[in-house]
């Protein structure tokens, strides 16, 4: 302050602001004391002073938990703010505080907000990591819940279930949150209808990032849950708007509906193998999401059920789901449905829709005896259907005359069987300024617009959080020699980092006198041409552990140093719970004489493992007492299975006692996809006659979704079983040679087809077990090669 | 040294033993500046410190582990020693060094001596703790193992295989060690002879304690074993000798010998559930051996397969054991066997035999279509035999033509159908100065008389090392009052200690929102007459883990509240594999309400677990959508099942979806004994008609060993599986009440007793399901009272 002259003025007035200038350095002076800027924001540096900081709270207040690792902190956060003034909850510094261990949040009251909690390294004891209640009476209603994150914080048993977000009360905002990596049991996030108090929310869940949730390979993998069958005709009011859902494959369901009135708006869904499902629950507004699959297997749009539900402006691109995970589909119901199954579709329509590239549309799908209702009074318009790789994509599944089809597009060569309400035109794809390719023709008289608000990794989860894919792959790795002897293969591997690739000596002989554990993803190669030797005198030489991936490449097994005990393995996994899915792959591998005792299995699995892709080919099995995957553990009959995709081409298996194969789906779930099985140009000879083969067939197969069995050669060789049971399950038996062999034997009551069965006898080389080239089975394989294991040029 | 006259003298020999002296001492301070008093004794204090001296020892080298905790410490102790100085392995102070984490011990060279090392707290990652080679080529000979320690020293994973001892080579001792608490896969000490540098290897092993081995539930569960199948004709040579056996239940056979030339002398099994069993191998004498069983159940002696076997001086008392596991059993072979089976017993002798209080003697025990072969030119002479419960313990199972009966003494009223060579006599029991109660008669020329030589508790093992049984009983504890409310059970547990009796409000409500781990014996009761209600939101209330044993009494559980999935139990055993056997006592509890989802069941076991005892008694199950009991867990047929003694007695079992009880036991090993069931006055109303029930039974019992099912009440329920497999199950379906219910179905070749089946309407008891006083059905139960329920008083 200083006069028209430039000298300083020392008035009254400013005489009393200097004193309030000192007074709020004294005040602040005492603040600090407190380690608090402000007099209402409290810093607590574990459960004690936060919960005091908790009871004390006024409204304004602001308790920040102090950085560092929060281990085992249960935290319940309770209070009433205003509309004005808050109860916030939030850290010290965003990223830099953690709760680990067993730790959870509880919220009730009114008013409160939740800011910057990370949630990793562990998991919670109670049934939600947060829960916006304490118990059934006492809720959280209008309070935010943002920026903060749950990453990979899993009961590490895969079939104990826990929620991590359980939403009630009402008005609650859950945004901007970064949600990554459920692999137990349970939704990820559930809007809870169960008291009146939480029905006609107003919940809004926006801008939150779900990331990746890998396949659980049963029913409790969705994302999102509002409501349950029990509470599907009450109204939730929820609105879902902006949210990334990032390859949260968990199950079919990435979204399951199950009340009344909610709203769906600019999600995005990338890459997800599922669909938003309008599972129960009426007069839902699904409008202006998009569905991106990229080609990926069983990606999928969304699917109606029940009545009054309106699906606009959604956009989708490279879905390739059938079925149920088709990129729209409308269902059958059950007449006069009770509560958890099916019921019809009515008063319900599908406009202003975008499919590009994509595989599957179906009406009607689900039609069986007990879903019988076709839909009524429903409305399928204005859509586009944009296709380069397939004509038709259109499956009519039962009665279409209750959908009215008007004024959609097809491309110029697209088809359909609808008999109209369909017309081609001659559409190109340009690209817009957010990337999206969008369908245009002078035909179109309103363009196709993707909302500014829509989904994108960006605008979604929290900036100081990363977004990174951490996965390593197979073989991604460096690659490390080692020599033969006795557990160099031991030593190396506990020096190996994620991806590497293991090298042996051509011709070399390794011996394990103790089972190697497998991790992280480990590749095992042969460098030479003569494959280097693996004898183990453990039960197995290889276990998978939890975060473990195997791939085998030229590489021998011999089980003659085995212990002479029954249940002898290759290859294990875990005996415990696994929750990351695993990958195996063996490719040109031999393993023989392993017949010390009986059941010594190539690999053994555990309940509680499962596979994303188990791969054998172009291997041979001799003299072994056990089967070569029994993938039949899970017998809860809940609808668990022990791998997704199961390929086993180009072998020849010889003097196996036990069953090639055992897979295993039991219970009656359609939560699922698999197993999807792929036999092809096998030979199997001899297979299936021990005496503790307990199914007595070369392969049994229950539950199988996919099963795929084709151009092999069977010979000697015990039956194979198959039951088909839940869903729609596929079965190729075609092009096989079955000479002197069990009988094939289908039960279920679903379709099937079985063709071309041969009945030659096939001539093997001597020592190789491959066809002879004299065979007269040439050219009867569905790819015109010999039906039989093929030359691997 | 004095003169005559008493004064010392100083000759220049003494001076020269003075300097000798001074030298001594100074080579002696040198040497101890080198932490050594010896120059050969050298103290290590690392591994890399270990291998240093193993490279460098010479003949009277002393290797010496220093004080402290070795972890991972994987020993190779190999060198060549002479007779006169061999090389010793030993430790700073007995007991104070101890091997932990992954340690193990290999031997390798000749005259080595290993003492006083103790292995607890971890396991070896090979297959074995303590192995007298390093590989198949290099073993240790004239080595002694002494004073060492293996206790509970297992793999977590009760299915995988180690060894505890390996011996190999030739001329090997092995005594005074002290082996307790193997729970896993495998024989705790094997002789091996697989190659020929290990036959007629005149090894001693004595003086041991084998402390106790829990019942394991499968075959892999022996104490010792001399050679395989595979090489039962050599001779090994191997002298047993004055060890203690203490409770070593693991399986059927105690010691398995098999192979030739074994001796075993004035060894003590102290109420052991098997027999000293000569498997395969012939020429074997058995000695002057111990066997007290004290009327522990399943308690046996000796049983003789294979050719010119020797049993003499043998004294036996209060063993209860029938079939494989009788006092004597001599069984009948397979013609021309293969080595793996029975080969017929032939020129064998038991002679000079005591038996007091045993249950069972048999002769031709095991026959049947295989083993057909009766024993011949056998004999059983001058054995003693003295009985006050009962009067024929003797069981004829085939042809004993071929076995010479002579000059046996049976008690005065001691009888046998066996026509020729046996002798009532007047005899008494007189307590030895040994405290062993001697039969004595004068007709009993020679006095029966134990060696002194026979092992005690106390004259083998060590001195340094307990062994105190540390097992505690459920409710030997404190009694802890608890408040109801929400989570004060899983906080009380936290505190309690093993034993502990939680003593719940009458009429109090729980509710667990966390499941309550239970890792040691712990029971809960309700002080008053109205049952405390405990309700949970997890999927289970309790999981019973490691170490853990549960009592439930006068408890209601309410299975309202917990998570709408499928799969819930109110007791489940922990996912892992657990070590431990378990006991679970359920009395007078209340069990309601569990239909949330479906496959609710009471008890939910996993595979890898096993109970001694499940008992459930005077309890109410009442609207259950799963099974009481699943025990069936054991699925790879390799004769492992999940408990041992099942008792289901004075239930009312109403409206229950899945079965009352599915126990399986798979493949046809005969090592072990159980299940063993008993079913007795229980009501079952409603039982098995879900969906979801598998196999479509009430119960499905399959490989269980004794069926015991009386004075139920059947009513509109389900029917009954019974697969019949191993050894000679018993089965006893007697006086049920069985109406409007489905069909009792035995399958399997074994014989069965079913019988008095009733058909008759019971009257129900308003709300209590027990039946009316009315009843037409008194007085048919096998004890007289009412089928069905009856009064606890």
């Amino acid at each position: 302050m200083v006069n028209q002259f430039g000298k300083p003025i020392l008035s009254p007035m400013k005489i009393n602001r200097f004193l309030s200038f000192l007074l709020v350095i004294i005040v602040s002076l005492i603040a600090f004391s407190f380690k608090s800027i402000d007099p209402n924001v409290l810093l607590v540096n574990n459960i004690s002073e936060f919960n005091k900081a908790v009871k004390n709270a006024n409204p304004g207040d602001v308790i920040t938990l102090a950085n560092g690792i929060w281990k085992d902190a249960e935290l319940v956060f309770e209070g009433k703010g205003t509309v004005e003034n808050p109860i916030k909850l939030t850290v010290e510094e965003k990223g830099k505080v953690t709760l680990e261990g067993a730790s959870n949040l509880q919220l009730a009251g009114e008013h409160l907000i939740v800011e910057g909690l990370v949630f990793k390294n562990g998991y919670t004891p109670t049934n939600a990591v947060i829960s916006f209640r304490k118990n059934r009476e006492e809720m959280a209603n209008n309070t935010r819940l943002t920026e903060c994150v749950i990453d990979n914080f899993n009961n590490p048993e895969r079939q104990v279930q826990d929620y991590w977000i359980t939403i009630y009360g009402k008005n609650n905002r859950i945004d901007h949150n970064h949600i990554v990596g459920k692999k137990n049991l349970g939704v990820t996030m559930i809007v809870g209808l169960d008291t009146k108090e939480s029905l006609a929310n107003n919940h809004k869940i926006d801008h939150n990032y779900f990331g990746p949730r890998p396949t659980f390979g049963n029913n409790g993998g969705e994302t999102l849950r509002i409501g349950t069958s029990h509470h599907a005709l009450e109204n939730s009011n929820t609105l879902v708007e902006s949210n990334y859902f990032d390859r949260t494959n968990g199950e079919h369901e990435i979204i399951s509906n199950k009340s009344c009135q909610n709203t769906f708006k600019y999600n995005t869904f990338f890459e997800c193998t599922g669909t938003l499902t309008m599972r129960h629950g009426n007069e839902t507004l699904v409008d202006g999401n998009v569905f991106i699959g990229n080609g990926k297997p069983s990606t999928g749009g969304v699917r109606i059920i029940n009545e009054t539900q309106t699906v606009i402006n959604n956009y989708h691109i490279g879905l390739t789901g059938y079925r149920f995970r088709g990129a729209f589909v409308m269902m059958n119901g059950v007449p006069n449905s009770p509560p958890n199954r099916y019921v019809p579709v009515i008063d319900s329509k599908a406009n202003n829709n975008t499919f590009i590239d994509c595989d599957h549309i179906l009406f009607g799908a689900g039609n069986d005896s007990e879903r019988s209702q076709a839909p009524r009074t429903s409305q399928f318009a204005n859509n586009i259907i944009y296709n380069t790789k397939k004509k038709d994509i259109f499956s009519i599944d039962a009665d279409i005359s209750g959908i009215t089809f008007k004024n959609n597009l097809l491309d110029k060569n697209g088809e359909t069987s609808i008999k109209e309400g369909f017309k081609n035109e001659d559409i190109t794809l340009v690209k817009n300024e957010q990337g999206f390719l969008i369908p245009t023709s002078k035909k179109i008289k309103n363009k196709i617009a993707i909302s500014p608000k829509v989904a994108t990794k960006d605008n979604t989860g929290i900036s100081w959080y990363s977004k990174a894919d951490k996965t390593i792959a197979l073989s991604s790795g460096k690659t490390i020699k080692v020599k033969a002897g006795i557990n160099t293969l031991y030593n190396i591997v506990k020096e190996s980092k994620p991806g590497d690739i293991i090298e042996l000596e051509t011709g070399g002989i390794y011996l394990l006198t103790k089972a190697v554990q497998i991790n992280h993803p480990l590749t095992f190669k042969t460098s030479g041409a003569e494959k280097a030797t693996i004898l183990f005198e453990r039960m197995m030489a290889f276990e998978i552990q939890n975060g473990g991936s195997l791939a085998l490449e030229n590489v021998t097994f011999d089980g003659t140093k085995s212990p002479d005990y029954a249940g002898n393995s290759v290859i294990s996994t875990s005996k415990n719970s696994m929750l990351d899915n695993y990958k195996l792959f063996i490719d040109n591998c031999e393993f023989k004489d392993m017949v010390v005792n009986h059941s010594f299995d190539v690999l053994r699995v555990s309940k509680g493992t499962f596979a994303d892709t188990i791969s054998i080919q172009n291997s041979t099995f001799k003299n072994i007492s056990g089967h070569i995957a029994a993938l039949d553990k899970e017998t809860d009959d809940i609808g668990a299975y022990n791998v997704e995709y199961l390929i086993m081409k180009n072998n020849t298996v010889t003097d196996l006692q036990g069953a090639a194969l055992r897979l295993y789906r039991g219970g009656k779930d359609e939560s699922t996809f698999g197993p999807f099985l792929e036999v092809d140009h096998n030979v199997f000879n001899n297979v299936g006659f021990g005496k503790k083969n307990k199914y007595g067939v070369a392969m049994s197969l229950y539950g199988v979704q996919v099963n795929d069995i084709q151009n092999n050669n069977f010979t000697n060789t015990k039956g194979l079983n198959m039951h088909l049971v839940v869903g729609e399950p596929i079965v190729n038996v075609v092009n096989n040679n079955y000479y002197k062999s069990g009988k094939i034997e289908v039960t279920g009551d679903q379709k099937y087809n079985v063709k071309n069965l041969y009945n030659t006898e096939p001539i093997f080389k001597e020592g190789t077990f491959e066809l002879s080239d004299d065979s007269s089975l040439k050219g009867k394989a569905t790819d015109l090669k010999d039906i039989g294991t093929i030359s691997k040029n």
